[in-house]
């Protein structure tokens, strides 16, 4: 029997957190305690030290280094999302680990270690709920944003293929590529089941949508900047998986069905990232898997219009807040360059040399300076994007992710 | 001979502060001063109390008031914008009075008399300037965002048919639609003499370039949402003038030819407010002038594609910050209504009687909620936009204008 692409809605009562909460280990963090009066919070940011498990809160107005924390465990591949009042920074570990830091007191709110191996997480619409997407073990955990209770222990698919974890456990899917949507919703895919959920928390039940078959191990995705579109790249084959969140119903259809496809002509150095697509106008401007190229992608027809030629295989293609153009990182070996291209001609604007291991890019909110990680020199450059000239550099210890408090207000950020 | 559209560039140099230091009053106020600590910024607002000259400082996370402030002067049509920060609220009185208010602090920072009858301010992309447009004398002044120092004094063209002021000296066009652009950019339209002028501020020299014959009697403008498209509304003849600032070389051209046509038909009880123009997807939803109706146009071919009936003649016309539904309300006597419509499909969602005269509606920046002033009720109301129930109502004296400090960290706003 064929199987069929199918669409199953499931209502599940929120777990009760006394239930589960022996599941996560919270402590209240004291050290780090340094009361900091008068600090607005539209211009600040953090900025991940990936190989000390530490964090710089920095600022942009002046563009300086503000305080530095410690004991946020393995921050490696760490992101961040912000509380809507921009007073916390929720950091995901490697580890597990979901750390709240208080960007007013310069310290460590709470910290709780909620899994063996998490890979992301993702803030509500309305606030209140923090949710992290899990590899071991799979699920997704949902945490209350003021106290990091647990609220729901959303666990994948059972594989039974893939047999039992170190704990004798069923193994189950990894989950990947959690945003969040309009409608007090997150969205996720499940790499091993080949699914996409959409966890709905705007009622006192959660909702569950679950769409199977999607296609082969999602590895990532993307939300469009209006929440209205969710992207899955799809690692065991060629395209990629979109569902119309204004359209549910229709279920999840494939795009760009070559996308990935030359990728075996070239050893792939670094799957990118998808939430580096850039949406710009009508276009969006997708990094080639394993090629020297970035694709421009109409946001109608989901087709491919053009290409244009890279220095090497692109990791992040990032647009300015203006959309006048955007800037695009690479892979290792040629991880030490940017290229900036015009948006409207595709023409390259520059190439810039910024240093060894250029990790990460963040734009100021209205995009008149881009601030750049390059780990392997510790150090995070700062730009004018109009002149691509270097305005400052600061000394942060292997720096990766840089991340904007204005991220509060931006849907799927 | 025919006046043909011409373009004209002049680099100025500006005006040295000690100069015109003369032409501001500058007064710190000490009143009201009470310090608040440990307050975030991210998720607080002020609302224009219009009667009495006062504010309100709110927040949106727990849907509160935290502190009223008196001496703001003639607040009629007051509008705000915010520090890159999110410190400071500046706000632009119609008596001419500049009010730079502390959020953190809820007090009155500085406040200076810079004209005598001023109509809408704006902040430059790096924060540093602040620009108020002014009828009496006609011109834009542009102030240093942290003193409130002058820094330029830009007049506006002599009208001679006009005559003299009283103070004898030259009629001066009054100067209409001023906002933010990239590049550190400020972009207005001249009422009385048909012109819409750039002030480059990315260079220590100030660049004046100066469209002329734009059409008549410009009234008010909109930037779109990137920054890109600067459209005039003309008072003195059909249709709009749209400039395209990515190709200021284009100069201005004619859009929309018979908007504003059909409104001899009907008595216009108030001009739609351009910056109430919403921009969803490939459309832009455009109050039609002096008729029951929102009229579809194609940001692509800037041409009319549909037209949506509506309960009377439409004011703003807003969007949800996720483009799924737009919330407009209406002129006099029909100020006591809201519709609700689709950008789908169009339809009508639903119709709201929030009571006597609203004048203006904020969403929160992801969307959950929308804020609407009720002026003769002295109320603000608070609705779920997904469900357009009631939440909350805050007892406000004449509210008129609301703004949350998301605007900081947004293109023309």
């Amino acid at each position: 029997m064929r199987k069929n692409k199918s669409l199953a809605i499931i209502a599940v009562a929120l777990v009760s957190v006394s239930l589960l909460s022996s599941c996560s280990q919270t402590t209240d963090v004291k050290e780090n305690t340094k009361v900091t009066t008068l600090r607005s919070t539209g211009d600040i940011g953090v900025i991940i030290e990936r190989a000390s498990g530490q964090v710089q809160i920095v600022e942009h107005s002046n563009n300086s280094l503000l305080s530095e924390l410690n004991g946020l465990g393995d921050l490696s591949h760490a992101s961040i999302v912000f509380s809507r009042d921009q007073r916390y920074a929720y950091v995901f570990g490697r580890d597990g680990g979901l750390t709240k830091v208080d960007l007013l007191q310069d310290k460590i709110a709470k910290r709780v270690i909620q899994s063996g191996n998490s890979i992301g997480g993702a803030i509500s619409q309305d606030g209140k709920l923090v949710a992290v997407s899990n590899y071991t073990p799979g699920g997704v955990k949902v945490f209350n944003s003021e106290t990091l209770a647990l609220v729901a222990d959303i666990q994948a698919t059972v594989v039974p293929s893939k047999g039992h974890t170190k704990d004798g456990q069923p193994y189950r899917s990894k989950v990947v590529g959690l945003v969040d949507a309009p409608g007090n919703k997150f969205v996720f895919s499940l790499f091993d089941s080949h699914e996409t959920w959409i966890a709905d928390f705007s009622k006192p039940e959660m909702k569950l949508t679950k769409f199977t078959d999607i296609g082969l191990f999602p590895y990532d995705a993307l939300i469009s900047p209006d929440g209205r579109y969710y992207i899955a790249g799809l690692f065991g084959e060629d395209g990629m998986a979109l569902l119309d969140l204004w359209h549910p119903e229709k279920g999840t259809r494939r795009i760009l069905p070559n996308y990935g496809k030359e990728d075996k002509k070239l050893p792939v150095y670094k799957m990118p990232h998808l939430e580096g697509w850039a949406m710009a106008g009508d276009y969006a401007f997708v990094p080639a898997v394993g090629r020297h190229k970035v694709l421009v992608v109409s946001t109608k027809t989901w087709q491919q219009v053009a290409e244009i030629p890279a220095h090497s295989q692109p990791v992040f293609v990032m647009a300015q807040p203006d959309n006048r153009q955007i800037w695009v990182n690479f892979a290792f070996p040629d991880n030490n360059t940017i290229q900036v291209f015009n948006t409207e001609t595709f023409d390259l604007v520059n190439t810039l040399q910024p240093g060894p291991a250029v990790l990460h890019m963040e734009f100021t909110p209205r995009g008149e300076h881009v601030w750049i990680s390059v780990r392997d020199n510790n150090e995070v450059q700062i730009y004018d994007t109009n002149s691509q000239a270097l305005l400052k550099t600061l000394p942060v210890k292997s720096p990766s992710g840089i991340f904007f408090t204005n991220r509060a207000h931006q849907i799927g950020l």
